[in-house]
Order: C-alpha cells, then structure tokens, then sequence
C-alpha cells in the first residue's frame, strides 16, 4: 500500500463499503479461502518481512517475551491461516432475522442485521493480530482499517499486502483492508478523531492504549480487556473447588484479563482454606498481598496489602487476598475495585448465588467455575474480535454478531398515517 | 432538590443503582402507579409551578407554538400520567433471558438483560419529558438524572419533586430520579463529561442540541433523531400510492424526524406524478425546490432547488424534489444526503425493492409505506426515549429493551480450564 492520509483511507473504505456490504456469504467465504491459501503460499515472504521487524527488535533490545509476540514462524503463519479458515464454516450473520412481526396495519417489521461499516482497530506488536482482526470484520461485511504497532510494521505491511491481494484476485474490493502506513501517534489520534468514516474503533492492547484512545477519540469506540476479577469464597463454599478455581483463574495463564487478580474469604473458612489454597499457589510460586487476617493465618509469606494492591491488574503470578465478614461485604469490595470484567463467587447457597449473580455488575457473573472461562470460544462462539467491559453495544465477549448493527426493513402496501 | 453539583447527582445516583436494578418487577410497577396517582393528586401544584414559568416566557417573548410546549393543562398532566400507567403493562425487560446454552464441559450460560445503571437526559423546554423520560428509564432499571431546559425549570423541579416523594413513599430510592438544579450551559457540559458516574447521555431535541453534545462528551452518548428522510419513486411505481405516501410523510406532522424532506422520482414517471403530487401538496401550501427537470414539467412555482436544499431538514411545508434516471442514482443521493433515519422505495418491482431495503444504509428502509411509522409507538414497543440514528448499541425506535445491556450469567459445577 501506498503511504496516504488516514483521512484517506477513510474515504477509500467508505467508497466500498456498500460492496462489502452486499457481498454474498459465497463471496465472503471465497476471499477468505483465498486469503488463507495466500498466507500459506506466500509463506517465506512474510518471514522475510518478519525477519526485518526482528531485527530492529534486537537492534533496539527488546524484550525477549515481546520479541517472542513478534515472532512469525511457519507454524504459526499456518495456524493463522487455519483461523481464518474456521470463520468460513461459521454461520452467516449479515441478513440474520432478529425479529420479525406484523402490525395491526398490516406492516410487516423484520429487525435484521447488517454490517456497521467500516472498523478501526489499534493494536500493539502481534502481526496475528493484523489477519485475525481483519477477516473477522470482513466475514461480518466490514471494511477494516488496521493501525498495528510500529514494532511489526513490515510484517504488517506484507500481511495486509497479501489480504489486499487475494481480495481483488477473489473479486471483492482490496481497499476493505487498508493499513495505517504511518504508525506514529500522530496516525493513531487521526484514527481516532475520523468522525463520519469510521463506525467504531476498537483498541487491542494494553490498559494504557485503551485508556488513551476511550479518553482522546470522537468516534464511537468498544473498550476492551481490562480485567480485574475476584473469586469471592461464601462461607457454604466446597473448599477443595474453591481451590481448583481460585489455583485455575491465577495460574493457568496470568497474563490475560480473565485471569483472578484477588480473592475473597469469608472470615468463617478462612483458617482451613488459606493453607489448602496456599500450597496450590506454592507450585506456581504465587505472591501473596493479603490482609491482617490473612498474615494472621498464614504468617509472614504475606505481603501487606493496601488499597492499591486491590486495585491492581497484576498479570503476573501475584495474588490480593482480603477476609470478609459477610456477601456484601464482598459485592461493596468488588463494586469499588471491580472493572465488570469477570466476577465469581464459590458456594453451595442457592440464596447467596442468585444474590450475587444479580447484584454483582460485571459482563460475565459466575457461580462455581473458572473466570477464565470468559472467552469467545470458550463460550462456543467460533471467534472473537475482543472482550468489551463497557455496556453500550456489547458487553463479554465479542463474535461476529457484536460486528454488526441492525435495520429495520418495513414492507407494505401503501400503509400512510 | 437543593442545588448540589453535577457530580455528587452521580455519586447520589451511583449509591442506589443496586437498588433500581434489584428492584422486583412489582416495586418497579407499585412506584410508577404511585407517580401516576400523585401527578394527578398533585396538579394544582404542578400548575402553579408551570405558570411561572409562563410568565417569565411571556416576560421574554418566548413565540407562541415554544410557549404552547411549555404549558401544562389539567388534560395534558393526565395525559403525562396515563403515559405513566401504560408502562405498567409493558413486560418487564430486566432479567429476560436473551440466549441460553450448555457448553460442551457442562457451563450453563444465560444472556441476560440488566439496566444500564445511570442514564442522563439532556432535553430543552418540554416539561412532559421530565415524566416520560424518567419513568421509562425507571421501568428499565436505571437511575436519571435530567438536565432540562431552563425555560421549563419551575414545572421541571415540581414534577421530580413529585416523583421523588411518590418513589420514597413506595419504598424505592428518590435518587433514582434527580434533576439538575442549575440548568446553565455549565451544568450540561459537566453531565457530558461525568464519566464513571452516567452510563449513557441522551440528548433529546433539535439538531444542534446533538451535535453539542456528541462533539463534547466523553461519557457514551446515544444520538438521536435527525432525519432527512427520501421517498423515491420507481419507475414501476403505482403513483396514486406514490402521491398518498409523499403526502403523507410531508404534511401529516411536517415538524417530526420522520418526516419526508426530499422526493427522488424516476425520469420515466415524472411527467404524470409531478402534476397529480402537486395538486395533492397544494392541499397544504407545500412549497416545493426543485431541480431543472422538475420545473421544467411544473412550471415557476418551483424554487431552483442546489445542494443546501437537498441536505437540509426543513421540518416544514417544503420539499426538494429532485429527477433521476435510475434506481443507482436515487441511492447514491440518499446515500449522499441521508441521514440514516428512514428512507422509503415506492416500486411494483421485487428486484428494485429487494436492491434498495439491502443496499440503503438507514435504520428503517420502506417499501411501499410511509416513513412516518418509525416510531417506537406505531412499531408497538409500546413506549419510545427516541429514535437512534447512531449504530452502536441501539438503530431506529428506542423502547425499553434498549434501556438495557446484558450480562452473561455462568453456572457450573467446578469446571476449570
């Protein structure tokens, strides 16, 4: 692509929006077979683009687990390909019927729905991010304007190439996919004022990306990913399970939003479940922030915890720990520390569950599992572009449907007021 | 009210948002019965209160048709509570299961319905919006906090004082409704601006209104209500229809969004429709601007119509009629200048219908019926906050559904990954 104004690559893309739009499931599918056979056929070219990326990477010392995001192998080029491959089997959802009704005029309503447009996306260096983001938008009959990192700029331009590529050779228009050739901050504001062009921008990335682009952009935006999310352990609770989930939601993978970041116990189960959950956490070398309640138990392994620490996305191998007296007390917790990200609660009270699960706000409420749980696939949903913590639009995680709006088509026979 | 700031209404409103969301479908229901009755109880109150307001309109000048929507009657306060009544029998929206499914490892996933939390208004100088607006966001869940005009602000506060004091004497919090005390320029852009406290901000008036506000809060706004609405008329038309939809969508309540602003008439019909429309829209003084096919076939009664005619919303008796040669060129017009409010095809044709409901870009597209219908009443929602011309969360008729957001509650039994 050649290097032109974000504002544009807005026009470009609205200019073939309708196209993307009208496209036919058959059409859609198409281009994304060809982009998946392009991908693995112009393999050692987007390694060679990659390799370039690297070796700034190591130039400018990057971390090696950054360095490791930015990495592209065959294997994992082919496994790029094999995602974009799934969304062909999953269901068409332009034209989908929400609701359909006849009114006493004889009207007949159908709420169907339809793509939204065109969509933004901000994300960091992980140039799978480029072809996943973009197909999921274009089997929802989206254009997309990618603004990735500067960090995987080349191998974000040889992607985007190909994608373009194999749009045009497959008959729908390569400017559905247009990259950001200007991957400075001045390109990202400009993405994020293009009012009129784009229909929503959504940031991948971190806390800070996303606080800067939901404070700085007028463009609708969907805020994704924060996560702070608590187990909170009932008084009733089967201790052993509260364990699993507790070891589960800190250890399995730290990094991500739904991973627990604090944990909360009744007072009255504190003493025989601190030492259980301890030794799980011990294989895993989990630090623990807790309260004077919890030193009390556990002695000095402890770390005192203070209000920041509850507020703290730790993404890393730290746990809070905080006793309470009582469920509300806990829901007061989670209310002010919460980022109505994921939020469980452990116990064999009906009363105490239906309480929480209808008090607590969060996106995904859960009694007796896992918060890791809240994903796109693990909620059986084929593919995800983002979980949002926001309520307007969508909320939880985010498939194809959430990458659509509706219209209302009214048919009738000459019905006037 | 006393007059407290903007931010502590949030906080007052953030305090009890767990109770309007808890709250059982009869509390909801026993307090707006308690609105209703008190309205009515309370009228020689409210219209003490409205007369002020008057008076000071009068002192000011205020035009005749702005001072006939600030009056308040004893007829108009018992039309504002039966509104409130009617809400009563409208299912409830909270805790409605959108979707529900069993996960393959045995998580049972519920999509629910749950209020939003804490919704502005922001309205000019029509008092019954106080009760409309508030009462629907009540049915819904939600805390309000309204910010009306100031030209309206003696009935305003009587009317929250109302039903502040029905809420508390029905057991519910009276911060579930607040009002701002100050109704100054200030006072709004602080509403726009109280992120972490308003869930959504909808502004509900004139075009200028909304831009000021989608231009300057960084709290989600819903936009509402701008239309400039087309009926096209295909050459396959029936014209006698033609005539009566136009007619219809232009002089039946020419002040509303819904209204018809321009006409786009295939070339090949306007020779007969041109003269059986104006004969039709001569019933009602219509002014027509049209282009130079247009007056060639009508004569001088036709104002040159440009560009300013076709992108304006007159909300009047005036329209722009403009020929064209095709079903492309009546699309890319309205693609153009519409609004994405309602846009209407008068056709016999399958193909041409089926092309113009598919490829038009609006939250309501007609076939062969007047675009006065997008309305949350005649779409049978039962009751409306506004029309949504924006895509996220909510297109088209607001009811109470889109009040709300949802909320994934998961069940399990210890399921981890």
């Amino acid at each position: 692509m050649e290097n032109i104004s974000v504002l544009q690559l807005g026009k470009n893309a609205k200019a073939v929006e309708t196209i993307l739009a009208a496209a036919s499931p058959k059409a859609k599918n198409d281009a994304l077979a060809a982009i998946a056979d392009a991908l693995i056929a112009r393999t050692d070219e987007i390694l060679a683009a990659n390799a370039k990326d690297l070796e700034a990477a190591q130039a400018n010392h990057m971390s090696k687990a950054m360095q490791d995001r930015l990495l592209l192998t065959p294997q994992r080029i082919a496994g790029i390909a094999d995602g974009v491959r799934k969304l062909i089997s999953l269901d068409e959802v332009v034209g989908k019927v929400e609701e359909g009704f006849v009114r006493p005029n004889g009207l007949r309503i159908q709420k169907t729905r339809v793509p939204l447009g065109v969509i933004g996306i901000i994300f960091e260096s992980r140039p799978n991010v480029t072809v996943d983001a973009a197909t999921l938008c274009l089997k929802a009959g989206n254009c997309v304007i990618l603004r990735g990192g500067k960090e995987a700029f080349s191998s974000n331009v040889c992607l985007t190439n190909v994608m373009r590529e194999a749009l045009a050779a497959s008959g729908l228009p390569a400017d559905a996919v247009q990259l950001v050739m200007d991957p400075t901050r001045e390109s990202a504001n400009a993405l994020m004022k293009l009012s009129g062009y784009l229909d929503v921008l959504i940031p991948r990335g971190g806390a800070g990306l996303i606080r800067v682009v939901v404070e700085n952009a007028t463009v609708p935006v969907i805020e994704t990913g924060t996560g702070n999310c608590h187990v909170y352990v009932d008084a009733s609770a089967d201790l052993a399970m509260a364990v699993d989930i507790i070891n589960n939601g800190k250890t399995q993978r730290p990094s991500v939003c739904n991973a627990v970041e604090s944990v909360l116990i009744h007072r009255d189960v504190a003493a025989v479940l601190l030492p259980m959950l301890k030794a799980k956490l011990d294989e895993h070398s989990v630090v623990l922030h807790g309260c004077e309640g919890t030193a009390a138990i556990l002695g000095e392994c402890v770390i005192p915890a203070d209000d920041a620490d509850y507020a703290t996305e730790y993404l890393d191998y730290q746990l809070a720990v905080k006793l309470v007296d009582s469920l509300d007390e806990a829901m007061a917790h989670i209310k002010q520390y919460g980022t109505r990200h994921s939020e469980c609660i452990v116990t064999r009270s009906l009363e105490n569950a239906e309480r929480f699960q209808r008090e607590v706000d969060a996106a995904a409420v859960y009694v007796n599992a896992s918060t890791r749980f809240t994903d796109g696939g693990e909620f059986g949903f084929g593919a995800e572009i983002g979980i949002s913590t926001q309520k307007l639009h969508a909320r939880g995680p985010m498939g194809l449907a959430e990458l659509t709006t509706v219209k209302y088509l009214i048919n009738g026979s000459g019905q006037i007021r």
